[in-house]
């Protein structure tokens, strides 16, 4: 799996925030991780602010301890996913904000992780600035990272899809998924990580209901609405680019 | 490739008139005849009043030599792209009818072929209502296929993807490719079954012009905005259903 | 509660099989019921077709005893939901099909049950031509019913808001919820009538899902990303016309 | 001004109900009517079961009677605006029905009058099925005119475009106009046509000023902001197919 | 009603520009005051760049004198409509700007009036770049105030309802109302607040009809297409967020 | 033509990149100025970075040069055009960034050329983001530029068309053409120009196949399946505003 001809695969994660990931992708970067793949993870904050109330009704909380507590969660989680390489920006949240020089180091991380493809969140999402400012910040430097003329000289991004992960109200954010993944051989993982996040607590069984129901999609639509492969759990994504193929 | 405990695969494509599978998915039906699928067309009328002005011109033409005419266009171009059945269901156009036992045959057809994936027009055509009808129809004979009761004891259809082919006008149709389509292999047979269209002259390097520029597009979205896989022709396809994957 | 002089008030559930209404709206039929509402419940077809695989795969069935065990199936469940009125129509399903005279017939149970508020399929739907189907005819019969010139003389139907309870999936449905209904009181009830549907078993642990779902839905738009009011189980409903107000 | 050389130009305005040329169209008819064109009208129905209630409510009434007041205020409103032809096709409204042979009727009247232009309903309408259904059908019998073989010899429709004509709550339709009309110098006989509604004269006033208010609009297009040509009364429509243009 | 117990509910509404909160919410806003509740004005700007054209064409004329001018119109009609507090941040308009202290005290409102809903501008608007920026900052400070970690020991606001209210062109700007109000009991408040904008008197007619056609909507939605209740005054809203109900 | 009385209509361009411009809207460009219009171009970057791959793939290239290298291929594009004025920003791409002052500069030019109507880019674009902003700061200019407020004295701009010209992947961009505009008589100038750009020579057939098929669905759409205005190349635009009409 480390043959030096043919190097492992790699992924890239864009997370507004330190949990994104896991919720919304942490099957995914799993069971890429178990392929060999190297699934790398970027954190632009820790949602010290606007994801951490249940650390904020502590008393004597500091902006300092939220973060560090949120970093400790987020890196045992990317432990248990097997993550690469997980890389905290630590931006601030709520209000997110990205200036040129933040843009610059996202764009050299595309560029060193050359990514087989990337995962963000949904392209509009109105109960999350955050979120939707993500997505769009992701293809703005996506384009840059494709420029030639971009730090010329060195090597320059190819054309990653995108995918979306799920949002929190798939319909409120007018999210659509076109591709289900079957994670059931990682979900054993993909829980150990959500119960790293030791704050969001009231989210461990949603998610875990969005997987197994995420599951019935993909069996019904690999087989019909009387049949189809079995899948105990799954994710779902929208692809913001087209696919290229040579079999339909 | 008739190896009896494998048998070859199958795809099955419904178009509304006897060009549509030539110009909208001649590439498609190729490539994958050529890997030893059994591909088979429906086409529900010949456009013998729609769309043969050509002939219409000629003095002394009737219904049935237009209709001859075009049939045998159809099984030219059939033969040109190895298509292994040719299905023609008569059923008048401009305005396409369809009753309950014309939609119980496609049902019929669509059991039989047990197709991997169907192909037809786009959801919307404000220029042709025989299109918008023909997938209208090949959903609800979808689901009846795939309903136990109907004709029971027979082989009840799985989940095949619906592809939408690439209308004329793509735009005013709301039609949006999700995948690209490399058929530089089969091309010539796609030009070649584009010829058997007699009646249609103006509208071969029309479509060898689209083949062209979405070979561009597949160029582009395997590879960026400098590079990519070399492509010399493809064809766009949107799909209706979500794919059910093991990989990202 | 039937003091004559304010007579309770009503709702019409329309439902193309027989289980819809008990998967996408049991929670709100049994709620308003045990508010002393009267919920009269329309099955177009009992899903006899398409949606009882489980039936079909036992040796020896029927048509008819299919429909006599989904029949039996929806009226338990009726009870269990304290539904007022259960009309079956017995269209047939995959596809189902309403002429003039059907139309007419559900046109008079509008006009007679006089609903508040009326609850139906999804608008889109290419899983499933039925749902689709069952949508725009009641916007076509709930027209109807309000002219004035249709059988003069009778009691002509007001102008009731239409609700699309939840399809199986909803974003390729298309299917936004604007009003999320807090069922938690009578959840048994649901749950109960979930257990008729002894032929779905399968869908019996997925809709409760649903609900658990809804609810964090319900309690995060209630009152934040950080409280809200609390709520177990909650139903999703989109509606069709615009609500008349007198506070905001 | 009928130089056999140059005869005047037509446009053709396909109703619903009798009374929706008059609201919808009213302007535009008579602007036309007076520059010398001819425009024929098409009232599918005299909307003499659904939008007729003030008649209803007399004692006595008929259906006859209803149709032959309805008729009356057609003519007359007909004959305010200058229509060169207004035809009743007398089908029956709420619901609104066409078989093949009322179908071919309308595709005779295409071909008769071989307009510049068509007028009719939003695509979308869920107060409404007729008027969703006449736009259905209107695009339907234009490819059938389009039909060199659909009676053979006769003379075969261009290109015409479609305009959709505002409907009575836009935004729930859908309906999004692209163009602005000044009807400021024939709206006289607009308020006259309308006028001769009398059984709907709470929309007298109504539709005064949904015209009055697309004359800002008018203005605020052709200006800016803060200027723009005087415009006192206009209409807007919708186009369904793209312009085809020698200047921008 | 000013019982300790249950203080008055209240509301905020966020006005790019000094006139928008009259044409476009002035109705809203009486009729809650008079209810007893309090509503707080927030205009961004005095539109003293972009919408007083009328007094820049007075001679002398300079920016301060504009902005005095728009203040004290803006002061008058908040007195005739009964708002509780106007706040003018003087951000200057055409375009409008924000940064992130600005944004810090918008957050401050909107934790300061802990609103039960707030009311802004339609989502799009190609007319105006300033009203389009307006809605996506208070998305974003909405999310921002909702921040547990933002100030923190502050109230942390709750998830009141954002309503979109009716913008000048609104199917340019793709606004759908879902609500109307019924604004007749406050109808000469509206006026009265109307009439204080000197600078647009070309817009007080527009804006009564408006309110006379909206008042048509409400009383064929409140009741079929010949009958409602009674209205001679409306408003229409578009709703971001789902709402939470116990009964439908 | 250079009648004082009359001066040359004015048109203007504004192209995220140096090429854009020719690509997209070349034959308008030059189709107007044949006709005697005053067309300015503004090219706010000379897409140095992100699209000048071929020439950053000589040894020792600079930004300099590479920029004098593509304002070259412009200044020679637009004198083939027949371009009245060409203006480069110069503001950088991949990614572009306007302040204020770039802004207001947008503005000046706005007014300055006072124009009939503007060309800029698609609203969306995930492929790239310059081409996104540019159309948003473009309505943002051409708000700013409207206002009485702004710079007073100056001459206001009134309310020009604003279309957007036809981007790489239409369907991705979600961009519907409206007007199709024949070009042929100024094709060989188009072709002219665009073989001025020499880094981008794998777009020429592109752009030139583009120009046929949008002449095929011009003539099309000028009349009919059968028939239709003759057209060899064309150009296809979407309108951002209605129009204003004196006739439909």
């Amino acid at each position: 799996m480390t043959d030096p001809h043919h190097p492992p695969k790699s992924a890239l994660v864009i997370s507004a925030h330190a949990a994104d990931f896991v919720w919304r992708a942490g099957g995914a970067i799993a069971l890429h991780a178990a392929m060999g793949w190297k699934v790398t993870v970027v954190c632009l904050s820790f949602g010290e602010r606007g994801e951490s109330a249940k650390l904020w009704k502590q008393p004597g909380m500091t902006l300092d301890r939220v973060k560090a507590a949120r970093r400790a969660e987020a890196e045992r989680a990317a432990v248990a996913l097997g993550v690469h390489d997980l890389i905290c920006f630590d931006l601030g949240d709520y209000p997110l904000q990205m200036d040129r020089a933040d843009k610059d180091r996202l764009v050299d991380v595309m560029r060193d992780v050359d990514p087989a493809f990337m995962l963000s969140h949904s392209s509009y999402d109105p109960y999350n600035a955050d979120h939707m400012m993500t997505t769009q910040i992701v293809l703005e430097c996506r384009s840059t990272a494709q420029a030639w003329g971009h730090k010329p000289g060195g090597k320059v991004l190819g054309a990653p899809q995108l995918y979306l992960f799920e949002p929190h109200q798939t319909e409120q954010m007018g999210w659509k998924p076109d591709t289900f993944l079957d994670i059931t051989p990682v979900w054993d993982r993909k829980r150990a990580a959500i119960e790293c996040m030791e704050g969001q607590e009231h989210l461990w069984d949603f998610y875990t209901r969005v997987a197994q129901n995420r599951a019935n999609h993909f069996t019904r639509n690999s087989g019909g609405q009387s049949g189809g492969r079995a899948c105990k759990y799954a994710e779902g994504f929208q692809s913001v680019f087209p696919r290229t193929v040579d079999m339909l």
